[in-house]
């Protein structure tokens, strides 16, 4: 009866704080959630699909892109673009279907400011000390290291204005019925459906 | 560790879409809500207690409140003042609880005002038919009176823009559900929770 248009969220947050594994378990639960599929100029490996794990795209096309505001974000690793769609996402919510994004927070900062309608979470450590174990723990990084990195977390915790919700990462399942909670309580906001709703009753009582 | 304001909660919706159901079934499953306690003029009847069923004031009482701004919302109704008490709502807020106010919608336009900082749900008819028909068979009434009833629940409906969610009542427990969803969504909110947060990091981090 109503049709409503799907809602782009973004999961993000430090280093260390757990994204993947939130993103991981939610996509166990959650069948109805469209991960937002990556562009990339780095090349096919094999077992491979394109539109599935990546779309793949030459370097000229990628910067055609960029110049034409059709990234919602990218950034350079290692020589290869990598980015997000925006006819992709686009395409997907008109179709009626969510779109999941995890991304570190520069990334999310930039499609907050080239798609300011996105919903955007804030995944937050538990404890400092847990952030601070997690990060060290990632590898035989040197004192040096491990200070730049816990001063960049820092700096990525003020981005949190930027952000509509704050989810602790205190346990993976907690963490994943929150995020799960405000994808179902998104969809109630008066602003997406108030239009279609009061067209309905509008009709029907003129 | 984190402490937290509770929130005010607002469900409202045009006459017959069925608040009061909705929210007797909450709160059935909702132990952590706290009802708002009206305030009246009207005599305390047998059994009834002071600040459990109402808080019970004379005339003058009330009149003076509403002249200080101590009231969130009032009406009234055969002689008798009916109202929201703002100190009572705030210091319930102030401890941490979250307090539901169930109210018409031209209540909740005065909440609205005076409290903003609520949050706002239109609990909406699951169709027009559905609408019409618990308005006639509410009674005996004319068809004139039918007919104005309609047209105030198209005025009501109007006011859906003052509100931050809509729920459709279809069947109470799909209401009681969503209703549910938006109160813990509602404290996930970065504005609400992100001062403190950052203190905990800061302090941590620096």
């Amino acid at each position: 009866m109503i049709k409503e248009k799907g809602i782009l969220f973004i999961l993000s947050g430090p280093s260390g704080v757990g994204k993947g594994t939130v993103r991981k378990k939610l996509f166990e639960e959650e069948t109805d959630l469209q991960y937002s599929i990556s562009m990339t100029t780095r090349d096919r490996r094999p077992g491979e699909v394109d539109g599935v794990d990546y779309f793949y795209k030459t370097k000229e096309e990628f910067e055609q892109l960029i110049k034409d505001g059709q990234l919602l974000e990218y950034a350079q690793y290692v020589n290869n673009y990598y980015g997000t769609p925006r006819n992709y996402v686009e395409e997907t919510l008109e179709n009626g279907q969510d779109v999941f994004l995890e991304i570190e927070v520069q990334g999310a900062l930039q499609v907050k400011e080239n798609f300011p309608e996105g919903v955007f979470i804030f995944l937050f450590p538990p404890s400092l000390d847990e952030l601070k174990n997690r990060i060290v723990s990632r590898g035989t990084e040197s004192q040096e290291l491990v200070l730049n990195r816990l001063k960049e977390a820092r700096n990525e915790i003020e981005m949190m204005d930027a952000y509509d919700y704050v989810v602790v990462n205190d346990k993976v399942q907690h963490a994943v019925d929150k995020v799960k909670t405000i994808i179902k309580s998104e969809h109630l906001k008066r602003e997406r459906i108030a239009k279609q709703y009061k067209k309905i009753l509008e009709d029907g009582l003129s």
